[in-house]
């Protein structure tokens, strides 16, 4: 394990490539202006992290951000102009003024209702185009570089979970492996990727139990789903075991559960759809009598973010592609009794893929 | 300190009193239907934390989760109807079926513009009136119960600081005392209430500076704004201060934002407003000659989120009631040099207001 140091950002070079690309989908859209507001997409274009700013993509792209971030941006910001953002309540007014030509302004869906309003009223004739289909298009494919940093997540993953799986002994709570857990995640990266789950015995039914104060007991089922952020990037891995003596009831669970999981990704390569690869799965797990317990879907992409907007789920078209970042993790879940996931990070390579998390899965098996 | 357990919810009542005066609110409005989708809220008028949910507050309330959440949701909202949600991509056709009669739409502003198109797809004739005023005036009026945990999560935040301050020396780096500080929010609360700022040397001219590997030197500028988050609620502080002996240009600026931030203090009262606070504390830093080096509001609401709907600001009209919890922040930033922002918790009471964060910032003073 290497010391916790802050988050490093890739080489400049990669966002104004980034960027470049996003100008030239703007001029092939004819958009006069695409605006990008969100926070995780204002940092994937330009390496700029900060709560407050607003991308404005035109011939002469600028970043504007309160005077909090200003000295910062300009400095980390060759590449754009950088101005000092409107007073709070005034959008509408500035945004015209800087706008008057603007007839085909770009915008992120995720845009607030509340500030699309401000927007619409600051170009009352202008054609609105949502451009989050197209950027999350450039997000899906990660880069070589993204694919190292997301690689080093999930080996920070795997050294944590390593760590903390050797101290888990009968007694413990919930909360006090969660905590061990977010301590792994600070000293290998920057911190938890999403709130840790940690489910004991009839908990790990909840396939997203907040964990409290239930020990785990000896025998007992456990089930973990944890990620490092590390360098801005997240990892995901959910190991299901039992401490001590597994009944023969768990074993024959997890063994259709790890099935599933390979199967799935047995099958994943370019070209293949998000709802065969969860077909794949869930046509397994139903034949074995357990379709019901498994009420979600296998796996979602993930980088800047955990859930990205590639899905394998029973109504998911999104056709795989390589350098796609995903994760595979079916589930079946006993109300009352226990539940076991299995979950690992896979890249989308040329010919198939490769399965990123090296945590031991055959255990229980 | 007491040493950290699972963050623990409100009582139930506090959740119900809270649902029945939104329904009362509803009802006064004519609304048919109430929808209720971000997660802050969906935990403001339920206390059920969770990713996914919608909240359809008609007479028969209704609280929609997917699988994931399903079994901990029914636990959990004895007071409200619990059914799985649709699949994602169908929430359009399963709204206008369950919403055959609705022509009066409650939304939030915050909602995703994506997801509102699909709201006014659902409902093509409905008119959609946009309650996040509202909802915020509920929030930003505390409870004594809220305050009880504001109280702690302040509390938390004062002993997290004498405990890291105590142990700072030169050499250290901001990443280190970072890294200190995360510790002992863990230890005393359930983390950060936002991400840890600071600032060694000329970083501190920065407002919101990114913690890097920069050290801390002997006499050297030091900030630090940081927050214990407890029990759901956020607190928030700056302090400034040296690492051994103060130029006597940084006593003299200390000396000025300390002033703003006791008089604005000062004049805090129920039916003042935002604007008439942050012009106090303004107009005294603007005629010590420093206005143009204090460039951001002076303070905001906060608790469940570390940043709420009132503002301390130049434009702020919103006026001040008592149960409101506020920040005062005034800065003072030299570019190139060093910076000085001192931030309090304080509750509007009465008659005025109670500092509610304790730390001393007499000391450079």
């Amino acid at each position: 394990m290497n010391t916790s140091s802050p988050a490093q950002s890739l080489p400049l070079s990669e966002f104004s490539v980034r960027l470049r690309k996003l100008h030239a989908y703007q001029k092939r859209k004819k958009l006069d202006v695409l605006l990008v507001a969100t926070e995780v997409n204002r940092y994937y274009f330009t390496g700029f992290c900060a709560s407050n700013g607003l991308l404005v993509l035109t011939d002469e792209p600028t970043f504007y951000t309160d005077f909090r971030y200003f000295v910062a941006a300009k400095e980390a910001l060759p590449f754009l102009k950088v101005k000092i953002i409107w007073k709070a309540g005034e959008e509408s007014g500035a945004l015209a003024k800087i706008g008057k030509k603007w007839k085909r302004v770009g915008y992120e869906g995720a845009l607030s209702a509340e500030r699309f309003g401000t927007w619409k009223e600051a170009f009352p004739s202008a054609e609105f185009v949502n451009v989050s289909t197209a950027i999350d298009d450039f997000r899906n494919i990660k880069s070589l570089a993204e694919q190292r940093c997301l690689r080093a997540a999930v080996r920070a993953t795997d050294a944590v979970f390593a760590a903390v799986r050797s101290q888990l002994t009968p007694g413990m709570t919930e909360w006090e492996v969660r905590n061990l857990i977010r301590r792994g995640t600070d000293f290998c990266g920057q911190g938890e990727a999403f709130d840790t789950i940690v489910c004991a015995g009839k908990n790990a039914a909840e396939c997203h139990h907040h964990p409290d104060e239930t020990c785990l007991l000896e025998n007992g089922p456990v089930l973990i789903d944890m990620g490092v952020r590390k360098d801005y990037y997240c990892s995901d891995m959910t190991r299901s075991f039992c401490l001590g003596k597994a009944t023969a009831e768990y074993r024959d669970i997890y063994k259709i559960v790890l099935e599933a999981n390979r199967k799935a990704i047995q099958a994943i390569r370019p070209g293949r759809k998000g709802c065969d690869i969860d077909a794949i799965a869930r046509k397994l797990i139903e034949k074995a009598g357990y379709g019901k317990y498994f009420g979600h879907g296998l796996g979602h992409s993930l980088g800047l973010e955990i859930h990205e907007s590639v899905r394998f789920s029973e109504t998911s078209l999104m056709v795989l592609k390589s350098g796609m970042l995903m994760t595979v993790e079916p589930g079946i879940y006993l109300p009352g009794r226990f539940g076991v996931r299995i979950e690992d990070v896979v890249l989308v390579t040329r010919n198939g893929c490769e399965v990123l998390t090296k945590t031991d899965k055959q255990v229980m098996a």
